[in-house]
């Protein structure tokens, strides 16, 4: 039995760029290391979801931990407050959520509360709070996005939205869909008016209106869904996982897995974070669980970005960071490298091309790739879809089950 | 968001000619144009429904639209039906028919009435009745082949076949199959005697025994199932879609979808088909909607007559449509081009060989196949099912939506 390391380089595959002559940041970046194990290991093309699918962070991190993204992915309310770095718990209601501006009839004026950049967090904070039995859990986001969750007996998300999704007209009361949802949309309502009369007498907008600029006095939510009760990841592959992230989303699924915790202080989930740390923990981390899943994210950041060139110096920082603490390990360990999705430089966004993987281990098949790249792999030993990928590590660290006799 | 045009080349995929030194029809034919787009595009093979299962093109244009052919495909009756041109409505029962010859005391003589080729459309047209509330279509087909199709109230594919499947036997009356086919049986038991007075007297049969042949007195029918219902491709898909195909079957099906029809007038569904006049009206109706589907039958047609070496010319006529109509619009389309399933000319038949496939757009990866056929693209990007090929068309043009965040 080996243990398992699986790094994810976010959004790592990607499509020919001008500014590197063509070539992609793979085939363009000098990455030695990565080079040598895929060389010495299986390469291939995966595709997260299915071909044609473009996945988000979510729906792929949540496939290829196991899990059934079109059964567990309860939609962007949950999701995204997944991301805002809130402690979720199964069942927590969870919606979007928008610091809005209007006006003294209830008229909504800014959706976006002239998309504020300072002071949500004060605003934020002020609006935690607690109705009947329910918890009121409220993060703020970049500009005027939030997070907003509930967490008590009896709440469903069979619910309207309060956010009209138009300016120039008022905020709709919240009305239940379902005999389920009619607990919840009270205490909506009632959050509703608390939080206008909370927000009004803030001092992060009695400042605005001295400077007359918008004023973040409503929250409008939308997209509610439930927080998936994800099946125990040790109960259901039978080893000890854990994870490193930096990324709010990511840490929170693993978290709702029930897997532990390794991110090392100090990391961030752009291209300056610190590599090499991120993996002397996973090794560290390695001699407790069986398996951890690093998140490296700037590979996805560049790529938003639409910057190839910075793409590929990231995946240079991150060969840097596989020889300095990896190499030395490459006996003793399944190191699977591949991202979560493409997001290529030139789209600015996530793409449903499949994603270069490959999986080194002592004694492995050698596919001989030269340079691990998007095209070097296509006649690999490996096409994989996202729920695969669980079992291939398994098996490769010979902690499998054989499926007969 | 680009528009894209999808072009089937039916039964393009094929095995090792002897008339072409061992080499695929594909392998031997001088296409520059295919060889071009597919260098620059991504490659593979595709499966029309999975491996080793052998598509009809009414089962792999379905499933390449987006429609599980395993719930849609009702059986020979409804699609064959398709396929003589009748316009079906969802709900319309169908039969296969044959024309046939009974003696007096209705005992098959002759289940294909001596493969009767002349006079059978004058025949079918006599057929077309009222019974009760129900409209009775009769289409003749190739030699002693029909379609015979019910549209009324109250109807239903289960009752029993009126043809006997085996000669010197009576034909037997149709009985139902439940309480839900009683009244489609009497009807049919009705059209039987109704269409044996009517063909007994008509100028062809009475000619035929003038000429001591063998009269088409009767119709045998089979195989009857419902026309299905298909959710619409506008709202299915979110995009509008058009389609250009001679071949009824095909026609049929994407009318059945609610897709518009961009068919020139004067092509042909065989070898001698105009193909640049397909692909121009392709480009023009790609101006009103975001998807046409071309369908190009002779690839199929040499297929079916065992000629490799007209399958090659005629793939060497595709290419140079390609070139005359697509080459000055290839950077502001998807451009994906395979085939519905492989027709081996060896075989003269279906076969379930994966079929090529490659999709070109601006700013794709590139495989660098340099000849487009069967065995170069084994290494590309794209190992496909059918039921991708939407998905990854939407998504190649930017007009698909990300699933999560």
């Amino acid at each position: 039995m080996m243990k398992v390391l699986l790094i994810i380089a976010d959004g790592l595959g990607d499509r020919p760029s001008p500014v590197l002559g063509g070539k992609t940041p793979l085939e363009a970046a000098i990455k030695p290391n990565i080079d040598y194990l895929a060389k010495n290991g299986i390469t291939g093309l995966i595709d997260p979801i299915a071909p044609g699918i473009i996945p988000g962070s979510d729906t792929s991190h949540l496939t290829y931990l196991g899990y059934d993204a079109y059964k567990y992915y309860t939609g962007r309310g949950p999701f995204e407050a997944l991301g805002s770095g809130l402690k979720l718990e199964p069942g927590d209601i969870a919606f979007r959520a928008n610091f809005a501006t209007v006006d003294g009839n209830n008229i909504v004026r800014d959706r976006r509360a002239g998309r504020i950049r300072s002071g949500t967090d004060l605003l934020a904070k002020s609006l935690n709070m607690k109705i009947e039995d329910t918890d009121i859990f409220f993060k703020e986001g970049i500009e005027h996005r939030a997070a907003l969750v509930l967490r008590g007996e009896g709440l469903s998300p069979e619910v309207s939205d309060n956010d009209p999704h138009e300016e120039n007209v008022a905020v709709p009361k919240v009305v239940p869909l379902s005999k389920k949802g009619e607990k919840t949309a009270r205490i909506l309502n009632e959050f509703y008016d608390r939080s206008r009369k909370i927000l009004n007498e803030h001092e992060v907008n009695r400042e605005k209106r001295e400077k007359s600029m918008p004023e973040a006095n409503a929250i409008l939510f939308r997209g509610g869904g439930v927080v998936p009760e994800l099946p125990n990841f040790e109960i259901k592959h039978g080893i000890k996982g854990g994870y490193i992230a930096a990324v709010s989303l990511v840490a929170g699924i693993c978290r709702l897995a029930g897997m532990k915790n390794f991110t090392p202080s100090g990391v961030t989930g752009s291209t300056d974070t610190n590599v090499v740390a991120k993996l002397k923990a996973a090794v560290e981390g390695l001699k407790e669980v069986d398996f951890i899943l690093v998140n490296i994210k700037g590979t996805d950041i560049a790529g938003h970005d639409g910057n190839g060139m910075k793409k590929k110096e990231f995946i240079e920082k991150i060969d840097r960071a596989i020889g300095e603490v990896l190499m030395n390990e490459k006996d003793s360990l399944v190191i699977a490298f591949t991202g979560d999705h493409s997001t290529p430089a030139s789209l600015k966004e996530h793409s449903s091309d499949p994603v270069p993987i490959f999986i080194h281990y002592k004694g492995s098949r050698r596919d001989g790739i030269e340079n691990f790249n998007e095209m070097s792999v296509r006649g690999g030993t490996l096409r994989l879809r996202g729920n695969d990928l669980m079992n291939l590590l398994l098996s490769s660290a010979n902690m499998a089950e054989k499926f007969g006799a």
